[in-house]
């Protein structure tokens, strides 16, 4: 796979569509750390970017999309879907929360939620596939997905990021797949997972995709059960660090008191490497974290 | 005056404290807006700007520094004393909240919370003045500190600023006294003030400045009772206009819900002039909107 090329005409593609989110230079507990502050997206997180490469890489069926979500990807699937003219059928499950439920239903989508988890809303999604012909655009396992999410690091490079490390959040992993696709061996990727919900750290450890569970603070956006195959052909060897719920939230309320960046727990998960320790780095160490989502429960402002 | 000399001084005397703000152009209500998210400086607001050029450019006395404010000027003042090794006492008023008086706490300052209004917060940091020699930090109507608010304008035309138009929102008057002063005629600034806080548009109509009541949702941040003197002195001839309260917190959900920012009711006042039809851009113009503050109540984290 060509993905320099892929990536770039991802970027060309979406343009019109999606926001170059801003960056910025800090000190956070001490450390220079510079930020990608990808929640300020449409929709509040980077999905937005797959979204709309998979919408306008191909083809789009007359019975339209269905997505399956636990929140953010169904927020910018619908969102896509709405500014390009399309039907949207997403499938979310109860445990996506009141927030990210009224934020998908904001998008005008065809919304159901499903009790439980994850893996019903899936199901039903494929059942709604099958039976109308709509595409399933995938959160994360597909070329286009990943290619779209890829946007975000070739943008960040063009904004001038100057940085050994970037550190990065992985459910899924379409986010991280796409900037490792883009920066090859030309920078050093952290992969930085909650502890209850690993699938790539799980993954590497075995050797191969393996199915985990999912739980913990930051389980609606980076409780994926299995890491996609895309991402693991692309994060062999790289490093892998885990951090602590206790340790999200604790980023969490850093980014609130320093910044006044109000995120979600998946959108301080990387920043949480760094201020656990879970990922200490070398004496003059250049580092950067990419802050991803920001759709916080309770919604502050309801 | 000087002021473009006195600017960039400014700017070079503080660079190393403050943070280069992040800005971002979007589409808001259906109007494009460039923004500058001056709500990530230090303290959650760009009274930093003031409060170290005034530390930096001028002697601090053994006594060290003393303030009285609504909040973010406090903030300000104590987190520049501390950086910079000097005391600082700060009065404030009851009126300030829960939130603000908390993020002056956490910037080690000596903290005096006083009943009542900011007028009493004053009183008594006049009195400490005269009886200490402590140096007394005024929050808009000092050289200093206009100086040094007008750095966040020329950073931002540094950072590639595009527009016809400035909207900016004003309290005592020292942040858009700074953008007049740095871009004389070169851009409109329009001055935006909540209808029931309006010092400068009061001032503007009777031909000088006047004594104001005030009230409502932003007093705490713009609630000045009189405009500085320097600030009418730049500010005579240019666009004035008000907001309503309901206008003001229309602009804070709406940056809430579309770029996830979470700002005090001041930080949105500039774009509710956009949102509400208080400022109607002519066709072809191009607008900006300074983001002048964060500090929301109460604090969404505790």
């Amino acid at each position: 796979m060509d993905w320099s090329g892929e990536i770039s005409a991802a970027a060309a593609r979406i343009a019109p569509y999606l926001r170059r989110t801003p960056v910025m230079d800090v000190v956070l507990d001490g450390l220079p750390v510079a930020l990608k502050l990808e929640h300020l997206q449409h929709t509040g997180s980077f999905k937005a970017r797959g979204a709309f490469n998979t919408l306008l890489g191909a083809p789009v069926p007359a019975a339209g999309l269905v997505a399956a979500s636990g929140g953010n990807h169904g927020a910018a699937v619908a969102y896509a879907a709405r500014t390009l003219g399309h039907e949207a059928r997403i499938y979310v499950p109860e445990m996506a929360g009141p927030a990210k439920i009224a934020l998908i239903e904001r998008q005008g989508a065809d919304l159901v939620v499903l009790p439980g988890a994850y893996a019903n809303a899936l199901e039903a999604a494929r059942a709604y596939e099958a039976e109308t012909g709509a595409a399933q655009i995938h959160a994360y396992d597909a070329p286009l997905t990943v290619a779209g999410q890829g946007t975000c690091m070739a943008e960040w490079e063009a904004q001038g990021l100057e940085v050994d490390t970037v550190l990065i959040a992985v459910g899924g992993g379409g986010l991280i797949a796409g900037a490792l696709a883009w920066l090859g061996e030309r920078r050093k990727v952290v992969a930085v997972e909650p502890e209850r919900s690993c699938a790539l750290h799980a993954a590497l450890a075995a050797g191969q995709p393996v199915d985990v569970e999912v739980a913990g603070v930051a389980a609606n956006a980076l409780g994926a059960r299995r890491i996609g195959d895309i991402c693991f052909g692309l994060a062999r060897g790289i490093t892998s660090v885990t951090v602590t719920d206790a340790a999200i939230t604790g980023a969490q309320a850093l980014l609130w008191r320093e910044i006044r960046q109000l995120v979600e727990p998946a959108g301080a998960t990387a920043l949480a490497a760094l201020t656990s320790g879970a990922y200490v780095p070398s004496p003059g160490e250049r580092v950067a974290v990419l802050i991803c989502g920001g759709n916080i429960a309770p919604d502050p402002l309801t």
